[in-house]
């Protein structure tokens, strides 16, 4: 049967990336307290492709991902991404891995527990004779509430959920939940899944007493991620769906500390 | 050239609703004080195809929105359902028309103007015998300031953009803008575009003066809705993103008037 | 601390439904071999409020799924709905459960296996003498090459994924894998996640041969589900990404058996 | 009353961007042939602010959407960033618009007319005493069909819509139609809205005849970026809907020709 992706391609144009995307498979990660945790990953896995070749063996790539048999977590990506590169013949491979993790959390008062959720994606690139990279990103939901509004206000202030989208680049081991804390602490106040009244009681005033813009949240998180020896580059971005208005507000800051 | 649609059926089943869906076009409006709106729908339409037929004639379906020039509005989607009939040999048909609708609106102090947006869809059906129906829904953010937190707390109470989803079915003409006040007075506040320090001020205090649940803007809504004679059917969903936790409360009222 | 849902209303309006939505939560399924799988869901929970109660209670939505420990099922869905009528006093209650159902798929020719997806989603309501009613959905996307396309041409013929949408209600047992089948065999070809060339051969072949326009799946689909006994109710949707347009063919058949 | 937003900040850092999002508004662009276009955009404008300040003014940023009424183009947006930085007090604006970008296009062999649907994205960046930076985007679908399916298959080949998103900056300006039509070309078929049955039969043999791997589609679209002059740099992502698969397979090329 002929191969027609080993064609000798004419054109004379290196792809920088080839490969598949929006594959959904279920995952094994494993978390902090050394247990796993089942999850299900969007999954995209690509190659370099050099200029001589006219494709790509797609199929590859989703045999790699079942040799892993689902086990992916920031401690193995150097392994997946080196032998991605081995099964396509090419220098230089990427994945990126985005899943929902899930933690206990208690209430602040009750300690009533439930799940929560953020949303997680590993990014990583082995690229021969250079030196491997990934970046952690982390997604989560958090409550800001309005300075200006609650200063110019005789009573209330609006406050609403807002997404803090975190990336970094570490140099040790960073566990998501150390992330989520940063997260958490940088915000007017955490969510939960489950809050009886005293604890709502409790969430309303923190929030009331924390006013934070947008501003302010990815500063405090900017202030914590310098303080963070193993964090060596971090982006962040917090949006928030203003409760006044139909579109959100929002903040970045990126910052390389090599 | 053969036509394989017209092929006789020999599995003896009626489709109920076979067209097509997705199709995004830009349409024309006429709104409340008779002027025209430019907005971009996507389209979805069918027919009923009777047991003996294999297949419909899709490309018709376009030919008709050509011969309207995109000119739609809750006035002639009878006739327009009437000729994907006669186009498409059936006795019954079936469109929904979804789109973005805009209006100006004054912030609440200094006046000062902006867009605002809704999300309207049109669903009308044609059955050769029967009354033409016609349903009018429309979408639009408020904020809901939640009572029971505001009543235990000591300052402060958490609030939210929620979506109002509304469904009627009138005897006569309702305008857009008829069911953007009945929705708005049924929430905390409305939401607002551009508000300058005063009108944030306002919009603070009013939404803190006028606590509600979901279950409080279903039923001031249902109450409006009960008080309009032209409305003899509706359904309403209230859906608000609370700001304490990562998921959604709710509300649901379906009424028939007739 | 006041309890502000359980004041009296004076509106006097019934709330239909009133609840939770959008809870994203790890759930535990079991599947037909009597293993577990764990999965995700997205979880909605509510309650009829009547007309005197001012509010629900939102945290005993969450408190009943900590009860359950994240185990659902269609065999548990009746005690569940039972359980929230009971810690929410009310009469009448509905959830839903949605969520992504993996199964191992061997390719047709290598037999090499991989993960396949589908996704389920679970609709239950008790109502305090009536008898409990669940609707099993069930998604998953197949080919379809167009008979007309095939017909008309000298060689070739356009084919796309197509999403089959299927809810049944059951008077037995009827695992995923037997609608997933029903579903399959309804297409031009099954997809599959990975395919080795001679496997690509077999699936681009037996789609050639298997001309099926959205019209004909829905109705094969139909056939079968009029076969099957267990099977009271049926509604399915078909939809089609052409791959010569940018919008989408659909047919669908309601069809209640009892 | 007090102005939060002034007030001097002392954690000593500055924020990259500062704005809003998901801004929702009617705009009215030029095209090609000296017309205007009624469309809507989905608009994201942000500041950098200096470590001094605590926030940055919002409402401003509609203020400025509304100098412009609504007008903006490839033209325009130097002016509009620029105006950004006097409102806001700024050294550095950034701004994006997505919008739906509508044209007539012919049927192949029937010459019947309808209009297709692209998705265009400006970014652009003032920097006080930088070159303004622009990037125009356009996302448009069209059809692949496999070269391996065809080479190995009896009769047949799969194929499917694929979005091909293109990013340019330019020397001079260059019309979406322009780019439209190097991105149909390095395609399998073009996508119709309208096709009569003498019009299906052309496209699907024109498909068979030009079979083109994601890999070919990248590199063809590189080669006519290459040939012309006014393009500086760009970034191709050619995305295909596997009809074969559940997941996609793509391929990505950037170059910067400066």
């Amino acid at each position: 049967m002929h191969d027609v992706q080993k064609e000798r391609d004419l054109r004379n144009i290196q792809i920088d990336r080839v490969g598949v995307r929006g594959v959904s498979y279920p995952v094994i990660l494993l978390d902090k307290d050394n247990r796993t945790q089942n999850t299900i990953a969007s999954i995209s896995m690509s190659v370099m492709l050099p200029r001589e070749f006219r494709g790509t063996h797609m199929s590859r790539f989703i045999e790699t991902l079942e040799e892993f048999r689902g086990r992916v977590s920031p401690a193995n990506l150097d392994i997946f991404t080196k032998r991605l590169c081995e099964k396509l013949n090419s220098s230089e491979s990427h994945v990126k891995f985005e899943f929902p993790y899930y933690f206990r959390k208690k209430a602040p008062v009750s300690g009533i527990e439930s799940f929560s959720k953020c949303d997680v994606n590993l990014e990583a690139v082995h690229e021969d004779g250079k030196k491997f990279d990934m970046i952690i990103g982390l997604s989560l939901n958090v409550q800001t509430l309005c300075p200006c509004s609650k200063e110019i206000s005789q009573f209330g202030a609006h406050n609403q959920r807002a997404l803090v989208s975190l990336k970094v680049r570490c140099s040790g081991l960073v566990w998501f939940e150390e992330l989520i804390d940063m997260i958490e602490s940088a915000a007017s106040s955490p969510l939960f899944t489950l809050l009886k009244r005293e604890d709502e009681k409790f969430v309303t005033e923190l929030a009331y007493q924390n006013p934070r813009f947008v501003e302010d949240v990815v500063r405090e998180l900017a202030l914590r991620l310098d303080d963070e020896g193993r964090i060596l580059w971090y982006k962040i971005n917090v949006t928030s769906s203003e409760s006044i208005h139909n579109h959100d507000a929002f903040a970045e800051i990126e910052r390389d500390k090599r």
